[in-house]
């Protein structure tokens, strides 16, 4: 399936997002035939478009004027890049062999070419903010979003193993990897379209609530086994990332004891005590726990578009975040 | 040794650099430990500081106002931080476990922490130019440098064991690869500084020649083997990237006979087999027609500092130019 088919369903930005989907194939050329390949690959996999499909509905449910359709066509453009940028980096970082439920760049094309593959991509995201705006504060938002997403990324990656860090510390990590850049996406969305100052920044509240929720919702997914079409289940926590329902789970002392011998054999863990983490976890009422966590965030962000006047396009944001809440996949 | 001691000998720029070496290494923190740990062996690791050394001897050589020191200080420390992140993922690519003569950030602290300590300071870059500057014709400036030194790196790997290759192409891989990073110093040294258009233009030529020239005589040490303290000898010819000297060798028809059945052999070559490429290469004058290669952009390079006034700092490119074509490691 074409990625952005997904979308035809939403007639309102099914037009915007073929756009992006043309302007991105005709970007990421580079003569090295090889990482040509491996870049058409990624971008025909099947991901959602979701970044780019946030800004135009933020554009649109946000936004106080026609605004410059070529510019947010580069802007969401320049988000999604980055995006694949950061993912073609962390398969190589996770070892992953998949990616979207197909084979990953490294996977498929190597590390090596997974590595300029990604650089390729920061250099023409780079570029493409360059060509959209002159906007230095939003040039400046750029760069903070690429920097929050990878100590993001690093923040999680060091704290591997460790059992004692907080709540606090995994949602600033999420703040950071996730939803920086649904946040980008609905902020740009509502200001280059001529929103004021103050619903500019709901609407970066909500792509930030947004990101958490969706997040929570994947680490969720994972431990129930509903992402059986993507990557592994519980590769994260064979890595040693310990994402939100387990670090709930540490918090019951009762359970804390259960757990605490399985996960200190780190890199030694076996399938059977992974899926032992798995049983303490789906047997102990952690997941409901969880979800209201997801629910939270969801709500905050359903209450960032209530100050929006009433349109298609924030009927469609509300709908997104409450399908979201209720995926399975 | 420390990186910025060798430039002590040089007082006019002695102050700045040593200012840089400060204000890079604060700038290149992170809370992954690890992550700091190698940016901070890769920046105590006794590079030249070659880049910023050129951006104030440009500013001082080709300015004409008192410039802004901070803008300097913070542009400089940009293009080596940008230089640091190439050399980091160019080792991943290489696999090569050695830079500078010290252990490399992946063989040291492996290819996921190498990864992402690239990508770290590709945001450090960014933000970096963004605080330096709001000129958006020199943001775009800086993001072509960056794609122009990746464009000559996958166009190198690109044209592995292409027997075919031209000296256009090899030439065009280098003038990004190696040239675009010290063209950028010079050009930016020269306008911050107040330098007129053409002198500016003038400046970014002399760092492009230099660059070419430097590159050339470098692939040059790796056939005569003055290298000996720094990666091994002939890991380029090895990983089948043709530098200038064999590609000269191949212009020669008899030449080409004696190295194709070698060269043909692609990743089976033998030790044997490298040093008899060598050998060839080294008893048929190959290496002097390379020099000659050099000498000619290096004279460019003295031409295009004709037009400046005389000061101490244009007698110091001068004589770093001449240097660097008599180098001997």
């Amino acid at each position: 399936m074409n990625k952005t088919q997904q979308w035809q369903k939403y007639p309102i930005i099914a037009n915007d997002l073929s756009t992006v989907n043309q302007f991105l194939l005709e970007n990421i050329q580079t003569r090295h035939h090889e990482l040509k390949d491996a870049l058409l690959t990624m971008a025909n996999n099947g991901g959602k478009y979701l970044r780019p499909a946030l800004l135009f509905l933020s554009a649109k449910a946000a936004g106080k004027k026609q605004y410059d359709h070529d510019q947010l066509i580069k802007l969401a453009a320049s988000i999604e890049i980055l995006h694949m940028a950061t993912l073609i980096h962390d398969d190589i970082i996770d070892d992953s062999d998949k990616r979207r439920g197909k084979i990953s760049i490294q996977a498929e094309f190597g590390k090596d070419v997974a590595v300029y593959a990604g650089d390729l991509l920061f250099t023409h995201f780079f570029d493409l903010i360059l060509s959209a705006t002159n906007e230095h504060h939003y040039l400046e938002k750029n760069a903070f979003a690429m920097h929050h997403v990878l100590d993001g990324e690093l923040g999680q990656m060091g704290k591997r193993f460790d059992l004692s860090q907080s709540l606090d510390d995994y949602l600033d990590n999420v703040k950071g990897k996730t939803a920086a850049l649904l946040r980008l996406a609905t902020e740009e969305g509502a200001h280059f379209a001529g929103a004021d100052h103050q619903t500019t920044r709901l609407m970066a509240e909500f792509g930030e609530n947004l990101g958490v929720a969706f997040q929570i919702v994947d680490d969720i997914l994972d431990y129930t086994g509903g992402k059986n079409l993507n990557k592994p289940t519980l590769e994260d926590l064979a890595t040693g990332v310990y994402s939100l329902p387990l670090l709930l789970a540490l918090r019951h002392q009762k359970l804390k004891q259960q757990l605490q011998p399985l996960l200190s054999k780190k890199w030694n863990m076996t399938v059977e005590d992974i899926n032992r983490v798995q049983e303490i976890l789906l047997s102990n009422d952690i997941i409901s726990e969880s979800r209201n966590f997801a629910k939270h965030y969801s709500d905050l962000a359903l209450a960032n578009l209530k100050a929006l006047p009433l349109s298609p396009a924030r009927e469609l944001l509300k709908q997104i975040t409450k399908q979201m809440l209720n995926r399975t996949k």
